[in-house]
């Protein structure tokens, strides 16, 4: 192992068996955490070539068990989001895309710092389960086409030990260890294809753009090699997406846009991600034509009843889809007024989703139990002249005191000036293929 | 912990306070080996400023005990060598320099990879103890004049504990946590001066002499901030020093070198450093003064007599002094002769000392026991003229199997040619001050 670390430290480069045999032996327990805790900051200090970042992102794969599907089996395409603040995109876009025949088989997280996480909304459904043996997921996607789950111990064992150690020792932000880890899991779900969700602004995990094209980079040419066709659009985090933060809340919205009334800027991003899958599965000839089926799926209602579907097969309460008071609300409700007139310059992602977790509606250490009910909808995007006194969100508290807490963040958060604001990021900004990166106009 | 490591792994740079209290923290058990092992890659990768090196040292001090002397004691000089093969200096320095009124509280270390240590070589002297508590070490350099210990308990305990650590991580090799490392524990004992012997050359564990001299930098400035005057000699390991290497061997050629009988180039580096210790404690107005007073204690026997109280101070048998029939004999020895005619033009150092490991002289695991009796004398130099068949060491091994292992050696490590031998390093080519670097003529 000395050696191992000694030549990564030194700028050189393991070769794929050198990974393959580290991975599986930390994975079994022997190699010692501070040993694989020095290979790390070295890798994230001196970087990985491709051969490295494939050997590594085999390594994790074979760790686990993978789904699999016949030669006769309908396309199967699944999304990765980096993580945002209100993000409940794969809410909506799983059941869409399931909903005109595109299998998603779709492993997704938890609240991680800031940002929500999609199984803590999927599991503020009743009954929702999202700790499925692959056994099951993959029969109910051949039954239901599509499945919502989290990281099993069958699902790249050796990602999820090492993702813990990164996380312990600053290790987190090193971009191919991030390429490797995602991948890992994307791997294991037998996808014929995938996109990718990539955030850019002050509340992403990477908000710089460069970064975000570095990754996004990255994890495509990786998924290319893997023999999984890969795309990736870089898509906005310098504000909330949608107006409702908060787990309970964001299920609400979700079903809202399944039921065609979802906030314009949600339904953007979806589209724009839904098209890139349909295009992926070969399930639309165009683009506009992708985008006109997603659209009718939602019109018709096809896309809210294959919600409904999904939650049935995972023990939740479908009800839901025609009647969101199934959903535990928050006991504390309040309205918020604009401070001042003038025109809202910046809605400050992170502040709202760190208020989020103050609030109880996340996790600040690891065995934190959520409150779904807790959060905001704001329903002013930046840009938008509002008059003092004007209500512009509601906060969603377990009590008066969270209340405060949530005055005192959209206080900070929302920032209102008396001159015309500054320019956003465009929702959707670039559109990376293994071929090229292209702005979106 | 983690925005500590963070800021590091970005370049950044702690404060004493952070140092101080993350090794503490360490020490005591409360920060895990995997943070403190990412920390310490990041620190290798990103190095450390000048604040940062006296907090990660005086912190590691402060874990510990000190030395202290009242102001009425004489002054205190010791040596430290970054290690070699056949480096006995240690054992003929610190009574030489002892005999003439400097005090010289002496703490090194076991055999490291290929280099041996003081301490192993000492204890081949029955009874000579090396594990003494420092109020025991206190008394005795007040009676004696020096004391020859190793690092115990009391000593800057993190220093050990986080040696441990860089050893199965890879990153003993960075220069801050080397000079940190060294100094933490020369500091300990209430030193009003260091001399610093510094080897370059295939044998040492810097070969590059750019990386020899950044560390005797380091070194010299971080002793003067810490208030102990350091000085630094770097010296050739490009071959072995003197004749003998092993265990026995070399206590038998140090006290020759104290009874006026050493090998020319063991004396030359011994006169070197002691002119600095001397020079350092003011025992001497030049250069020239110092080398005349030691080479008289030599002359006279005071040095030889000076060794002797200091084993019989430590519980060993002082008879060596007169007799090394006292010491364990190996019970196989053989004549090595000169495979060609030629000229010696390397003797390589990496290959004898890993020799005399294979041959049972060194550990291969912490836990091995030492044998001290194996090794070689090499009665040649590089440059020298030899004829075929002409006797040019002696093999000391504990069977027959090591007279082979240690034959074989010798066939790879003594390089003769029929053609002029390359030049050799100089045996002390570089002086270090505070003030400056300067060649030595």
């Amino acid at each position: 192992m000395v050696p191992l670390i000694e030549r990564k430290r030194n700028g050189g480069t393991l070769t794929a068996e050198d990974w393959s045999g580290l991975v599986t032996a930390y994975a079994a327990g022997q190699v010692p955490d501070y040993q694989m805790a020095a290979l790390l900051m070295a890798t994230l200090l001196n970087g990985m070539d491709n051969a490295e970042l494939d050997g590594l992102t085999d390594a994790m794969l074979q760790t686990g068990v993978q789904l699999s599907f016949g030669p006769e089996a309908p396309p199967r395409i699944d999304k990765h989001s980096t993580g945002g603040v209100g993000d409940k995109v794969s809410l909506v876009l799983a059941p869409l895309v399931a909903s005109v025949g595109v299998a998603v088989p779709m492993i997704s997280g938890r609240g991680l710092a800031h940002t929500g996480g999609t199984l803590d909304k999927l599991e503020s459904i009743p009954g929702f389960r999202t700790d499925l043996a692959l056994d099951h997921v993959r029969r109910q996607i051949e039954r239901v086409g599509a499945a919502m789950i989290g990281q099993t111990d069958e699902i790249a064992p050796a990602d999820r030990k090492l993702y813990a150690l990164r996380n312990a020792t600053a290790t987190v932000e090193a971009i191919p260890l991030m390429a490797a880890s995602i991948m890992s899991k994307k791997l294991a779900e037998g996808l014929t294809g995938l996109v990718l969700d990539v955030k850019r602004g002050s509340g992403a995990f990477l908000p710089d753009v460069d970064d975000g094209l570095e990754l996004a980079c990255t994890m495509v040419a990786l998924g290319e090699r893997r023999g999984c066709p890969t795309v990736a659009l870089v898509t906005a985090m310098d504000r909330p997406l949608g107006c409702a933060c908060g787990n309970t809340l964001e299920v609400e919205e979700a079903i809202a846009a399944l039921r065609n009334e979802g906030p314009p800027d949600l339904m953007e991003v979806v589209y724009a991600l839904g098209v890139e899958m349909l295009l992926l599965a070969g399930a639309a000839p165009t683009a506009a034509a992708a985008r006109a089926t997603l659209e009718q799926a939602i019109a018709t209602g096809d896309a809210a009843e294959k919600f409904g579907q999904i939650i049935d097969a995972q023990g939740g309460n479908a009800g839901v889809i025609e009647d969101p008071a199934v959903l535990a609300q928050a006991p504390a409700v309040a309205v918020y007024e604009a401070v001042a007139t003038g025109t809202v310059h910046r809605i400050e992602p992170r502040m709202i989703g760190q208020a989020v977790v103050a609030m109880g509606g996340g996790r600040q250490r690891m065995d934190d139990v959520v409150d779904p009910t807790v959060g905001f909808v704001i329903t002013v995007k930046p840009g938008a002249r509002v008059e003092q006194g004007q209500p512009i969100a509601s906060l969603y508290a377990r009590d008066e005191a969270g209340i405060v807490l949530g005055r005192q963040a959209l206080d900070r958060a929302v920032r209102i000036r008396d001159e015309p604001a500054p320019g956003a990021f465009p929702l959707v900004s670039h559109r990376i293929t293994a071929d090229a990166v292209s702005l979106v106009e």
